[in-house]
């Protein structure tokens, strides 16, 4: 890359892949994986499944087709779900959740987080046919607009238990659960043990071109098998990309932790910043979410001075920025990044 | 009715048709409304089109069914919608908003009102697919859950006005339209007037045993019966129900005033133990929420013991409860509900 | 009536309640049927579940909403449905069936009648996520658009058989049930008992202003409760239609014959007609379809030639026509309608 | 591969990248797609808009989301679809029409193809909301489940035509488009030609792992790429699979005419087997359909005899088989298939 190619912060989703990764997809055996007979999707699924510790695993174009193939599977047309403030299913799937499957989703808590009291505030009387009947908990680790949060484990298994005991089920939408795992230092497994089904991406932090997957029990898994079809998920010879899935499960799960460095460092430089409003117990993770304080120009004017200077950041509302760290991200460049918004932000 | 017959205040639909209404039912003309050869259901349809100062209207069984109804011509699967905190439409309707017609509701405000700047916050950024739209508008006016308030006129336009500059429809949910027009002193037409679709129902205050109304311009209207017909709320010779509509328009309308002023005698009653929040400012029109303040009793036992001395009133919620006034409720059963009540309560 | 009213042979729907019927109705004890309060909602609710041979019932507005609830009851979206060709579900639901339910209508059989064979080369090979899963049988009886046929009991006993066999569940459209036991002379309750839930309306040969009713096992009637409200087809003090209902099962019942009798003499005349196609063995209710001849006009041609003479029937098709007897037509009118379209129809 | 590997003739799907294929891929240019930064998928949606004569195209993960979202950009729920008996969209998608779409599908003519009479006849009468309103025509070409016949252009054109005319949008599922143009000489555009919206595959005849594609107009394409997201459709770094797809669109598209050469060898040898039913004339691409005449085996059990005999063909249903050829089968392995399946079948 040229001196002037730009920092870009946007997402992790903007990796490109590697030269190693290249080759282990040009090397995949692959198969037609709608006869079930793609051998890398299935070593893919089967090394998930015991990663997450479930039974059974199902490969997915997107991380928004895993939730919304969560919900198809674990609620009914008229049902609400219980999930955290500004969660993916409800803000970045372009209204898929009640044009899919016909739910409402009730946001609660705030910051990424809820508890068992906020669930249990929001869980509708049952029985009575006015009210949607609550069926479904969902919680997404690391929560992406709150900031990349980890959801505390004990907090997780709490409010799981508390479902379980309303008759609820819970969805784990995880599509950056790798960088929860890293960052709390617990294996994917432990993080997935509370709930009934889960999500994870392939093509975030990861640094995969695409595919994500859900994992459950069998019963489950196959009737996400029908869903994906009925949404147009099921592709052919996937192993391809399910080559860089297993390539990254390798190489760059536990890098993550230098993304999560490199959010760091931003976040420093940001937090000292005097227009910005952030709060440092949020950069968990590899994202920063900040906010710009009254008298300093709005998200989308930052977002043009960034980028005339050679950084790109993502407006996430009016006066909330977005950066991500990942894998074609340098230090270096994490620095430049920092200095070009410290400038801008008069810090 | 006995000495002992209870004062049934759960909701201003438990009314029964009057012995007056009974007769305009009996002697109602009608016909097959599905070849619109119903005369008395055209006649209603015409009044409220006159009265609501819109171009057509059409009948339908429900409140609920003329909310739904709406969502289905004014939206698109995936669409998003804003109202206010505890509308009818995401509480009240079994889920049929993300059910039937495939949108999120958003809700904004406290205290059933909602202001410009709430609906700015809340409309999703337009042009990038990762969004849903926010498409439409809807004003709950009065809104219940939120104790009966009147959402104020002026509001109504500037926020009305300002949805339309984004380019959102409007709906106004006017199941107790009647009520707002009463306690406002405006008439309906004036009400309805910013919204492109407008509801009301007549078996809430105006006593009538069923049937609700949806008003706008003639398109709408026609792909409002082609919805009415899909969800099946294409009735036959209902002239019966709209006979005592119209005969509710002439004799329950006004008197909406008395249930108004019943409803504030038992809002004093219950501001004034020390056990209740309740702001007396809220109790605009014939419904009172009231809270419990913690170490009382919870809404559930309240609602019990209330009724064991013949005060029916609901649960809204674990310490929320809803007190409704109305045609079958007299001055003095009011006073000896708001003496239950007290008693209960320690006033 | 002056002697210029036109025969309405249009449906059996637009018949108007008898003075008896107004009667009923406005004698009818009430109360808020969304609180299972409606005294006359409940004992038609009962006596209709013991007609019926079922557990338990609830009344709906319409039997588009009887079909539409039923579906959604016993279905989940991506399901498929087999029922007889040109079924109403199917014809005369304005799309509801996929709108509503999401579910495929696969049609077969003739004549509205359709036989084990036909049921299993229809349902989709089970098992593989690239079919839709073939989950419900329905039967329309007597089948409208098919002329009012009644199906035999031995094929809707073997069919629903075969169906349990194959893991599907069965609901019959009983919309003219009551036609079907008068012509079979079979009890309502031997015509559903092979069917898991069953429908049927009091707006149409039983000449009630509107109303039907969906009746099964208390588990499946409960669910339906929530959809029907849901749908928007919870109403209040609907004990009104209640006793038109209750009044009709009493008093127009056993009178269909004599529509029977109607339809059997306006068929032979029909079929005596040169330009017509019409299958007497088909005319066994109160419906008659007929198709024109080649080198005949066509069916709007013939159905304003017919109201230009005082008789009024409906167009199916560009070249098929319909005619109903019912409760509001004298057979001194049959033979005027009779008369009026053997004139028409060369005859 | 070894003597003893399977001649895989059950779908055109199972074929696996070419060496060249890979390493195409492997160097692909890629990007965000979701920024629409992806440089490869943006060469071949600018290719595919111009091969198929279109304003602009968007890629999507399956041929099955290329026809949801066309569903879903051109129709509304509740709408009526006219499409030929047993097309992809009806029978192998999962029911996702009516569950994503929400709309039904009639199925028209007779061998894939069907003219303007059928679609005539098909389309309910306009503006009675009792009927679903017909408002999207939709042709396969070639039609799978008919053997692969192309649809004559003549016959595309005023089917289409006459569907403009009746106010109808058109769509063309092209999946085997590619095999259309070459078996009739025409150009891809002008198969196209007559449409609002086309849909062509990759992962077909024409070799690639997987990915379809839409083209259209580009205020559709706008459309399309909202739905595409809703769906879960949108990936990241896809130029991986559209150099695979730019790969095939240069190297394996004429060579269908190979492919078609092998089926209709295959065919030939099916034809003159006493126990097999099929036309010749059916047989104009790379499918062949065929029927096992009454006294043979049933398809499963041919399935299973030509698997241990080292031939792949799948069952289409319970006398109906499907084999198919594509650029993973040589005429040697051809003839070899052949052989086996006459020997079965006492040819
Ligand atoms: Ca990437
Ligand atoms: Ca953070
Ligand atoms: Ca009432
Ligand atoms: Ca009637
Ligand atoms: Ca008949
Ligand atoms: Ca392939």
């Amino acid at each position: 890359m040229a001196v002037s190619a730009p920092v870009d912060l946007r997402s992790d989703t903007v990796t490109r892949p590697t030269a190693a990764m290249r080759a282990a997809m040009a090397a995949a055996e692959v198969g037609d994986d709608q006869y079930g007979e793609d051998p890398t999707t299935n070593t893919l699924q089967r090394r998930c499944a015991e990663l997450l510790g479930q039974e059974a695993a199902i490969w997915l174009p997107s991380g928004t087709m895993a939730n919304q193939v969560a919900l198809r599977v674990l609620t009914r047309p008229g049902d609400e779900v219980v999930a955290a403030r500004e969660c993916h299913a409800a803000w970045h799937e372009a209204g898929g959740s009640a044009a899919n499957a016909g739910v409402q989703i009730v946001e609660v808590g705030s910051g990424g987080v809820f508890d068992v009291d906020d669930l249990d505030a929001a869980i509708k009387p049952s029985g009575l046919p006015v009210f949607p009947p609550t069926t479904l908990l969902q919680i997404e680790n690391t929560h992406n607009r709150a900031g990349g949060v980890v959801v505390p484990q004990a907090v997780v298994e709490r409010v799981c238990a508390r479902a379980r005991e309303r008759g609820l089920k819970t969805y784990l939408d995880g599509a950056r659960l790798w960088n929860a795992a890293v960052a709390s230092g617990r294996p994917e497994a432990e993080l997935a043990a509370p709930f009934d089904l889960v999500g994870v991406s392939f093509s975030k932090g990861l640094g995969a071109p695409g595919g994500s997957l859900l994992a459950g029990p069998r019963a489950l898994i196959a009737a996400a098998d029908r869903h994906r079809r009925m949404l147009g998920g099921a592709m052919r010879q996937n192993g391809i990309f399910a080559a860089a899935a297993l390539h990254a499960l390798d190489r760059h799960r536990e890098r993550l932790a230098e993304d999560h460095h490199h959010a760091r460092r931003l976040g420093e430089a940001l937090a000292g910043c005097p227009g910005v409003d952030l709060d440092l117990a949020t950069v968990q993770t590899n994202i920063v979410v900040f906010r710009l304080a009254p008298g300093m120009p709005d998200a989308a004017t930052l977002v043009a001075q960034a980028r005339e200077r050679g950084v790109l950041i993502v407006a996430f509302g009016p006066r909330t920025l977005r950066a991500v760290t990942h894998l074609d991200v340098t230090a270096a460049q994490v620095e430049r990044a920092a200095a070009v918004l410290r400038e801008l932000l008069g810090g």
